[in-house]
């Protein structure tokens, strides 16, 4: 690991790996101050407090590598612990389900991060595998009570008009935590230039992802690809609002893609994404300190490094959360 | 109001009135700094969160008269800002359902004062109304996780010997929130001198009601009969672990009364309190400055009225919450 990496706050926008401790472990051998690890996808209000419980009894078993983020200052001191300090994220606003109280509810117990549909419709807006209306009435409820307790909210699998109405509805910095784009491939999930600069002239945030599916070169891509994905981002809209998301499933299978793909985990299926192969050099989280090298590879300046890998995360997080 | 009661912290132990904002008016009338209000009965995990959820609405759309109370800081403030301190309270764990985990939960969302079990069996114990086998082990798991995070175990409609054995699981006092002795009266309900002392002697706490069918001129009760029980259980176990517990079902009526009573709200009925009529001058929330009178009638020196008034609840809500 490079000094520099070693040095850097790490903050990974979105990991939805199967939640045990190897898992935790590589999470300390890649480095990571903080990610954003998601609890909730098709679940409701109390399957997904069962999922929250079980998280809080993976952080107090697993002490020595993990901490609860519930404020920005709990990730510097993560950092300066040696820990990783595990931010409490859905991909799915589902477990809002019709009760907004709910939303203040989830945030007591620690949720920082909600994406607000997952590919298809729900109660707030429509996902990017399906034609998509917009933003419910409802859901303009939703984002100003997220705004109101400090829940970021997350538009990365979330329709091209429902994102536009929540970047406009939120009086708090959205994002897409976790996204690629389109100008390196056409795909649903990817975001359009034009998406790209709408969120970011708004205070938004974009996390850049790494999932093969959605690269150019697929599962032939290697860490450098990524890098070059980054790099397009910030041509786009600058240094300061960009942030990885990588999405690593690490420790999952066939049967939990299946769910991920199918609409409500069961029924018909969204998108087929294959064999998932990731990037050469970032396979798995511990092979975090490659990225911080690729980006040196690529030339980028010490400042650039630091910003993207965790220091942009930190302060939008900060804007949000407070 | 003498100047008294108006410079008293008060404190009601147990409150399960219907919960609208001419309870809460009333309460500024009684000069309650805090009251423990029950929000779960019968409601399993998710119908007892849209309670605290309507309870929080209703905080928020009342704060000229209330404010949520977290720890004990937020009573004293509570009485410098001439508003109420709720306390969210349960008179049965059976929200908790068969997952210890949602007791943090609970926690983070602001409960404080849980009894164990209400009248019947659930997992943790068995109630007053049926015969009374012991703590379960879950219980005992459940009573450790209370004492973690901080919610006070509560046992007035809890059964003997699991209320024996609770004591004896707890590392933090426990109390009776709102019971009468069976020293003036025999009923299920009401405690010996031998449970009273068994409770005070390891720590615990008993608060005083005054709910007419325990009572021993039941309907024909005043506030000074009330008083006199309050000095039956002082005269057995001192005046530094005694409060007041009204259990003030204003509000309610019959439809309340049989859901109450009757085994998980629909089964087999287990009482009928008949007719129930609230002593003379403590008929209502806002008779309470009626109780400081008779305290005083009584004879009762200021020390031990403030005391018994609210600073013994404080401070082992202290003990418990911190």
């Amino acid at each position: 690991m490079s000094v520099l990496h070693e040095n850097s706050l790490v903050i990974d926008g979105l990991i939805i790996s199967n939640w045990e401790r190897s898992v935790f472990e590589d999470m300390r051998k890649g480095g990571l101050s903080a990610a954003n690890c998601t609890v909730s996808v098709w679940e409701g209000f109390q399957r997904t407090v069962d999922n929250i419980v079980a998280m809080k009894r993976q952080i107090r078993d697993n002490s020595d590598l993990l901490t609860l983020v519930r404020r920005t200052s709990d990730i510097r001191q993560a950092k300066q612990d040696n820990r990783t300090g595990i931010i409490l994220g859905f991909q799915n606003a589902q477990a809002f389900e019709d009760n907004l109280g709910y939303i203040e509810t989830f945030a007591e117990m620690g949720v920082r991060v909600v994406q607000l549909c997952y590919n298809t419709q729900n109660l707030i807006g429509t996902g990017c595998y399906e034609s998509d209306g917009g933003l419910s009435d409802y859901g303009r409820e939703a984002i100003a009570e997220m705004n109101r307790v400090g829940i970021m909210v997350d538009l990365s699998h979330v329709g091209a008009q429902t994102s536009e109405d929540a970047i406009l509805a939120s009086t708090k910095p959205v994002c897409y935590s976790h996204c690629l784009p389109s100008g390196l491939k056409e795909h649903p999930r990817n975001k359009s230039d034009e998406q790209l600069r709408f969120i970011a002239d708004r205070g938004g945030f974009v996390g850049v992802t790494m999932f093969p599916p959605f690269l150019a070169r697929g599962i032939d891509s290697t860490v450098d690809d990524y890098v070059e994905a980054i790099d397009y981002v910030i041509n786009l809209i600058g240094e300061d609002c960009v942030g990885i998301g990588t999405d690593f499933t690490q420790g999952w299978g066939k049967p939990f893609f299946d769910w991920l793909t199918h609409d409500k985990g069961r029924h018909r299926r969204l998108t087929d994404f294959g064999k998932i192969v990731n990037p050469a050099g970032m396979q798995v989280i511990g092979d975090f300190p490659n990225l911080t090298a690729a980006m040196e590879r690529a030339g980028w300046k010490e400042g650039r490094i630091r910003k993207v890998l965790g220091e942009n995360w930190l302060r939008v997080f900060g804007e949000v959360w407070q």
